[in-house]
């Protein structure tokens, strides 16, 4: 089985540590096929990056149509709906992979993600994924993204003193890392922490195998059927869907 | 004051009609000028359609900068919160407008939408912005969205008919057009159901006029100050964010 | 168009600084016309004060049928419901007002109220108006209603504390301020906290001018028909409903 | 010990109904003594009513402050809150009793109540109760109020026949009566369908016996606490909170 | 009438304590007949001892098929639906019975629960409850529960320091003891804070006689009926279902 | 990697299926075992039948306490939390894998179960596990869970028929097959519906070795943590809880 792990922003040493962690975890026989965004932010910290990002998160599946699933990895799980629609593979966010990988072995979990101004985004991920009584909080130890790749940065520290408190203040049970450029921590904070600490990545990466190994694809039925064919103008012109006979040929 | 009003589809006609529903309702101290989208679908009609209108939205807004408000007429309200972030001045969707104006006029309202596909999408708004327990219904028409610029489609009479059912099986006390194609309807449906419709054009324009009347802009507190200034790559290059005191300069 | 601003508490003074407050933000073809309630209590601090408050409120809008729209200038909304079934002008609560403005500008607001013994009243509201994934906290600064008015009180030195403890514990993005009676107090703290400072009476103002404009009315579909006529007794003799044509009559 | 069950309409027939049904489950040690609202509305169909009602409430409280615990015999639990905060002594709404005795003997159940206007009335209190996740669905039969003592009205064949529906279409365990008028019902309509039917009256004078039997008072801290003494003006003048200390000395 | 007081756990000195507490506030006409488990832990602390619990619980009903009306006397309530499912006679939990209670008494009230890993459990309840929004917060002392017996652990100085945390940190009016081996501090507590203070032992007895004297009897319609008759095998062979019909001839 | 399947009801035959069902999917390096509960009952339909087969369920973990990951293969999910902390290997339920699958592929499904009665054991899960968006409605064809090895029940055609009327009414996605005896159907309703339907023991099977292969094992820090040791009685006089260390000598 091939997963297309695709990092939505545009900074190739994620993608590296990103695609490190997926391969420590995938079945030896899943291929884990790594992209960085062509399109969008070198880190995404918003939701102006994360609308940004979603046409390079399409431009790298359609680059790659025959998936056996996809994995989007970025916590905010950007243009995770609008990937559904547009294939028929499974698509699994790593926010989503990791919440509902927590809920299945600790009754409370706690978020700790890098800004303040992302936390916003994983609580609304929160509600949509139902995990509003699993997750007792979201946490941000207000650390840029592309700072979890300088040494610097006092990150590693940092992330697993706000775990702590997490454990302390929260009554969490588990920890999930809230952002992909974390996929290498995750060892070092369970190893000290002796809680299940989870990374969205290696989550999503398990899950998506499990999902082919179902022979589970999207549904194509409602609101995630292949997009309507129609024109489209402008930057975007080169993604008007196509015809469904047309992709179906061309996606298994 | 002067508004800018977003057709978030690159459909010319369709934000003509757009624009006269505005001007209707809008104070004659208020400018509406009317933007259709360069970049982006003919037709937003799912999560993919709305993900790829993003860019074109706010390609508007910074080929508009000085506006003192922007609506954004589509009902699925794509990229809202990108756009609250990108700007200081107000920024409204249609569908938030016009549930929060149903519930000020009735306990319960239904929404008439489209497309059975678009149908989430409308769900999602009414979750994510507290409607729940307002909002009795979201209801399909499955008229495509340009279909309600062609006479034979029937498309008003089913629009209306499916009204009625709203308020016979729903116990719903107005009624909310779940499409911005739909804004020339509003009087006809209003006229024969003797109820509040509402059309979220006109009601954006006239809650963003009270917004601006009030002196309040977009917090810049938090998850929608500006966006960080960073590199962006491929298409979405152009769209970069800049240093705040650049942008300071130029935004009011 | 013609609004009218009900103070349903019996103090005058403060009627006179919510009407100010009104004026200052209202189109200049709006008319204010601001009454204090006849029947009820000096300042309004609890369910008792709510409930006895109510017989005032009609009294206000029954001395004047013919008003564009009404606002009811208390925190606590009393009588909203009852108002809206009374008249089928637009009436508008400046609880309910000020929140639904502030989830227009920012993604998390707290609320800053007077008393702690009123501070469930806001948080049933929040709930009543589905504003509780944007309210991120409902606080009050145990000053009573009426100190406000009183220099010595260092009522505004606490309210802004509060609000500045809003902003870091809370992570909130606005502050709506929870009082009629704090309305003058917006623009001094707005300055200082730089982020948006949202008072009621005001808002309401605005939004029940964009109704007005819009051209709603509360349903008449529903719970929100004019009450059935029937038999009063005992102090609220005057009160009982009419007929609907006589009310029609007189009511546009 | 003496339970005061006020009816809050103005009807004395209606008063005898629910006394009876009232006396029919009390302890032998129990005395109930029942009052007809002397201000307000002959019979509460809808929020004006019961806003209207409040002020009668509180009226016959006051002229009995020693009772032990106080019955709202009305399905929409006017003035409750403010009823706690007036006096010390248990008070129940028979909503609140019914409901809360419906969870205790049976997982879902269907409020059936009157008009189809008040049907919202008894939505808001199941959501306020928290009954949400046990009540599936509310009811009305489209009779008013004073109908159900109308032999020609047909109302008891039009109440079973809506239970039926409701154990056919819901997948109720039991039935709530959703009126005070009703009381003589219940044994009828439990009979025929061989499930719990549940009326309000009969369930607040047992949990009012309970309350006063295990000591437990309202608790005077916070929003409960007794009102706060002030100056009340026009029709309500004479209904003033006193000082606390006046009260405590005239109420146990 | 006839209560059965059933201990799930296997400790009788506890038994002799929540016996106590039940008698004491039982109706002259009660008699309360209170029964150790036979099978099962020393004391629930966790979701492996309460289900370990249920088999004894069950026992208990069994031998004692004619009571009027059960009580679970864990505040876990453990087995709480399977026990109404398997008699018809109103089965009564103390936790439901003390959040029940506390709700008629105050908007908002804590649980105050004995160890930090079974507050999880009280958690659920107030969830499964409906009582989210008066629950405020559970708190943990983090003693055990034998503890409770044994003078030397400061359990009622720990106890009382943190209902007074309770009402200073989470505003509540009410506080709920969170285990049945509490039931004899109530009076303690509530003297000391002067607000109520619930203990669900004594809350579901008098809930109990209030369901026996509305003769209300668990619904039997849906998944309440009893226990479909079937073959169990191994240690629960004993328990299989009988045939309604034996069952009725047998259970009144 | 070794799975232990727990059938927790006494039927072999259903083991059989379920265990057919498990090895279809588990991957070529996983070792499904499979056993059938020795205590319990025959075919779990109700709340009593799922608490009197949590005993056989513990004896099964207990039998087998070197499974990499334990699945309990009926679709209440009897015992999870229990079995969770029990065990340190991932615990799964099939409901609980099941949900999690559909949300994956689908915004909205309809669950099918066996019988009415059990509907709403579904409609809990579906509560407590966060998938109340998702869960468009839970339908039930009113089959005994035996009947469904039977062919003259017509099982399959009713179970067909009512999946059609969950795709035509309930506007879901997908279909999960609520029942551990469905498992053999899955291939058969997917190939006629054209859209995902999941069955939760191959669901679940995939996730254990998900959750394996992730290195994730239940969080012992909180409620999850081993049951504290202490004495049980009578029946269940076996299952009381070992010192931590010396089941941490057993279990890995």
């Amino acid at each position: 089985m091939r997963i297309r792990l695709i990092n939505p922003n545009t900074t190739e040493t994620m993608t590296e540590t990103i695609a490190d962690a997926a391969r420590l975890v995938a079945a030896p026989t899943t291929r884990i096929e790594a992209s960085t965004s062509k399109s969008g932010a070198a880190s995404i910290e918003g939701h102006y990056d994360e609308a940004m990002s979603i046409i390079g998160l399409i431009e790298a599946i359609r680059d790659d149509p025959d998936a056996d699933a996809y994995v989007i990895a970025c916590f905010g799980d950007p243009g995770l709906l609008a990937a559904r629609e547009f294939t028929a593979a499974p698509v699994l966010g790593i926010a989503e992979a990791a919440m509902h990988a927590a809920s299945f072995v600790a009754t409370g979990f706690s978020v700790v993600t890098t800004l303040e101004r992302t936390r916003i985004i994983a609580e609304h991920l929160v509600r949509n994924y139902g995990m509003t009584q699993h997750c007792r909080r979201v946490r941000a130890v207000d650390i840029p993204v592309l700072a979890l790749e300088d040494p610097s940065s006092m990150a590693r520290a940092r992330i697993l003193a706000e775990c702590e408190a997490a454990i302390a203040e929260d009554s969490s049970g588990a920890i999930v890392l809230g952002c992909a450029g974390m996929a290498d921590l995750t060892r070092y904070i369970q190893d000290r922490l002796q809680i299940p600490v989870i990374d969205g990545v290696a989550a999503a990466v398990k899950f998506a195998e499990a999902l082919v190994g179902l022979g589970l694809k999207t549904s194509k039925r409602g609101d995630l059927a292949f997009p309507l064919p129609k024109v489209y103008r402008g930057l975007t012109a080169d993604y008007a869907p196509e015809e469904p006979q047309l992709k179906a040929s061309r996606i298994r």
